[in-house]
């Protein structure tokens, strides 16, 4: 364990980049570093957290050199992990993403539905541009991905670059699994056995074991029925009304839908979009709050770090729900066999669904890389859910990769969240004016 | 092709049963008959068609031998062919399956979304009832089944009586394939060879040729453009502009959704949900027209004839859509071969569709049933939607058996045509009260 790795952040201008680096920081023991590096092709914003970064590094270990940098050649050469987070059009896009949809009736939301179109037909480009870098430069590098969408980005990633070596990870599991820990009273998902399938958000816990092998899914169901994912009255009386507890809340609607399982919040999406809709404000979406908070607190922190040159008061913290990723890199760099939901083709695994399907699944996670679990059978409400949102995964990748208005239509008309071919076609006709520049020119 | 055979009629109450009797008696030379059968549970309705029946037999053909009955022993005793054609609930009830929907902004039919699942819920029941008659009395007839929703239905037998000797056929290709044989201008679909695959009431052609092999389907699209299954302009001048008039001309919208193929026209409710109902009268339904249109006018003409003990002049024809029937009893009779859609069991011909979904395809039809051809594999725009209509169907199967509420409600808010889990569940709750003694009680 006493190699020590150099690893580049890609997208190094995200307001995530901080907490990550003190994620990192954090965790030394586990994962040793010579190196970290930040790259963007965004100067401007990078610098935004670049030189908080560099202090934050300086009082944990001067001895870590530290890169920021434009260049490619520079962010990708001698790299072991390549942690990927871009996001192609950036929050002004995002917000596009959010309200286009809503004008028409439908979900407004990054990942889902037709903003969730509009960044996957964003996105392609620039992962598979960090790809190419990676395998230039670093060919024996690992590329941790979780930039959004990351089920479109999964299946591009997979039909474009069927054998470069990356991992297509999410954080949301991790998130739910934290919750259910609280519920249960242990001190960490980790003190949990579980098995879960589908594809990014949109899946189903169908076991939740404590590490006696005790089954606590049908209990956690009851729980869920009442309080969806918020830890009972004390939290309900406690807890910030924010947007994540209204989230966390609905997943009481979404269990009776399946009370066998345990489903993912964003279910709530593609089985309740009316009520989303309903209680969603067109004119402030999720962007706004991330720009006015988020964005904000982490760029205001920086400045302040950069200003008094040191990170004491600082409201930073470290990202403890991005520790998968540090979970993840040790996986590979030392073998620990861990077990982690990654996004793979399917290959059987779901022996009911499409052999070339990028599911979420449970997998081994070692030095060479990943193996799946095997889930079995699945029942025909998530088989038929999962084949139709897969098509339409295929679908954008498949209309980025042929330029084709007609598939991206097709994808659009598809989805669960679009009502009809109508309003497929209006809603496509306002994104690609939107997205000019970002996306291939459709014919 | 001396052997003459005996046929049972179930649903002998039906309006179509007249239409079917000259439909069989003007066939009596490819299909020799010795008995003709009435079958129906309601005494009271089949009298309003069975005298006149009998008359038109008589008139035809004096030494085949009459029955109609109400006692299933009689009905299925010593017959070759069952040509099953029953509606559980009758018209009363598919009015219902069409305005309880439209309550709720959802599509409103026979066959299709909400009503076609209450419909299906219905049929089950009654369809296999009838095999089990027919394998009691008379193991070696085949029942030419043609009643709706056929896809549901289909689906319960395969899953129910797989090795009964039931055929599922519908005569919708028929009637799409008779309007391109107009616009080409050939005498008879006969005189196409067609390739097309899908569910029931849920297809695509992929190809039209004449019979010197020239493909004809990319010119047929550019009309379709124009004026989908209408013929022209002239046609589009002299057409009575009833509901499917509408629904040809509507094609030409559906068409442009993937223009590689000709569309079923019920794609409609799938893809333009929000068109049909907007277009959509809440209050006088298809099942209105029919009762005081078709209804009406067959009952009369029944009486009539009764009445004058004869035919002549009266307004009831051959059914020329039926005639796939007395085509397909001859295959099996007489061993022909014939090229015929059938909805039957996957297996491999479409390669990405899930085996034991139940499609309709293309299959060569001889005396010991039929065989399906090779489809291969299918777009993934076409896959996301059979994928996802194929499990409501499974879906509703499954709730019949399993007594499910849960599953019906998963049935329903899969469904292409339901906006959400909530519209879905109010539907369901009304549904069943409407549907009280025709479907399991469900828990």
């Amino acid at each position: 364990m006493n190699r020590k790795l150099s690893v580049v952040i890609a997208g190094g201008g995200s307001t995530y980049t901080p907490e990550i680096i003190l994620m990192l920081l954090d965790n030394l023991e586990r994962l040793p570093l010579r190196k970290i590096k930040l790259y963007d092709n965004d100067e401007e914003r990078q610098n935004k957290v670049a030189k908080a970064c560099e202090i934050l590094i300086k009082e944990k270990d001067p001895t870590i050199q530290y890169i920021v940098t434009t260049d490619p050649k520079e962010a990708y050469t001698d790299v072991d992990f390549c942690l990927a987070h871009i996001r192609v059009g950036k929050l002004p896009m995002r917000e596009l993403d959010e309200k286009i949809p809503l004008k028409y009736g439908c979900v407004g939301q990054e990942t889902c539905g037709p903003g969730g179109i509009a960044y996957g037909m964003r996105s392609i480009g620039g992962v598979l541009e960090n790809i190419d870098y990676m395998e230039k430069y670093s060919p024996h590098c690992w590329m941790l991905n979780y930039s959004n969408p990351a089920s479109i980005v999964a299946e591009a990633v997979s039909k474009l670059r069927p054998n470069s070596r990356v991992i297509n990870i999410c954080d949301m599991p991790i998130g739910m699994e934290n919750r259910l820990a609280e519920i249960i009273g242990v001190p960490s998902r980790k003190d949990l056995d579980i098995r879960y399938y589908g594809l990014n958000h949109f899946g189903w816990y169908t076991s939740i074991k404590d590490k006696s092998g005790n089954e606590l899914l049908p209990g956690l169901v009851e729980h869920m029925k009442k309080y969806g994912f918020i830890n009972g009255e004390k939290e309900m009386k406690t807890a910030e009304k924010d947007s994540w507890f209204e989230t966390n809340l609905f997943a009481k609607y979404i269990v009776e839908t399946d009370p066998t399982t345990i489903p993912n919040t964003y279910l709530k999406y593609y089985l309740f979009p009316d009520y989303v809709v309903e209680h969603t404000n067109p004119n402030y979406t999720r962007t706004n709050e991330v720009i006015d908070g988020r964005e904000k607190d982490v760029f205001t922190a920086c400045a302040e770090i950069e200003r008094n040159g040191h990170s004491k008061g600082t409201i930073l913290k470290i990202g403890i729900h991005a520790e998968f990723i540090v979970d993840l890199a040790i996986a590979l760099a030392f073998n620990t066999h861990e077990r982690m939901l990654l996004i793979v083709k399917n290959n059987g695994s779901i022996q009911n669904i499409s052999d070339d399907a990028m599911v979420e699944i449970p997998c081994i996670v070692g030095k060479d890389g990943y193996e799946p679990l095997t889930i079995g059978k699945i029942p025909t409400f998530q088989k038929g859910l999962m084949e139709q949102q897969v098509a339409v995964e295929k679908l954008v990748v498949e209309a980025w990769i042929e330029e084709s208005y007609q598939k991206l239509w097709q994808a659009l008309m598809l989805s669960k969240t679009v009502p009809s071919a109508i309003i497929a076609k209006q809603l496509l006709d306002e994104l690609i004016i939107a997205n000019k520049g970002y996306w291939p020119e459709l014919h």
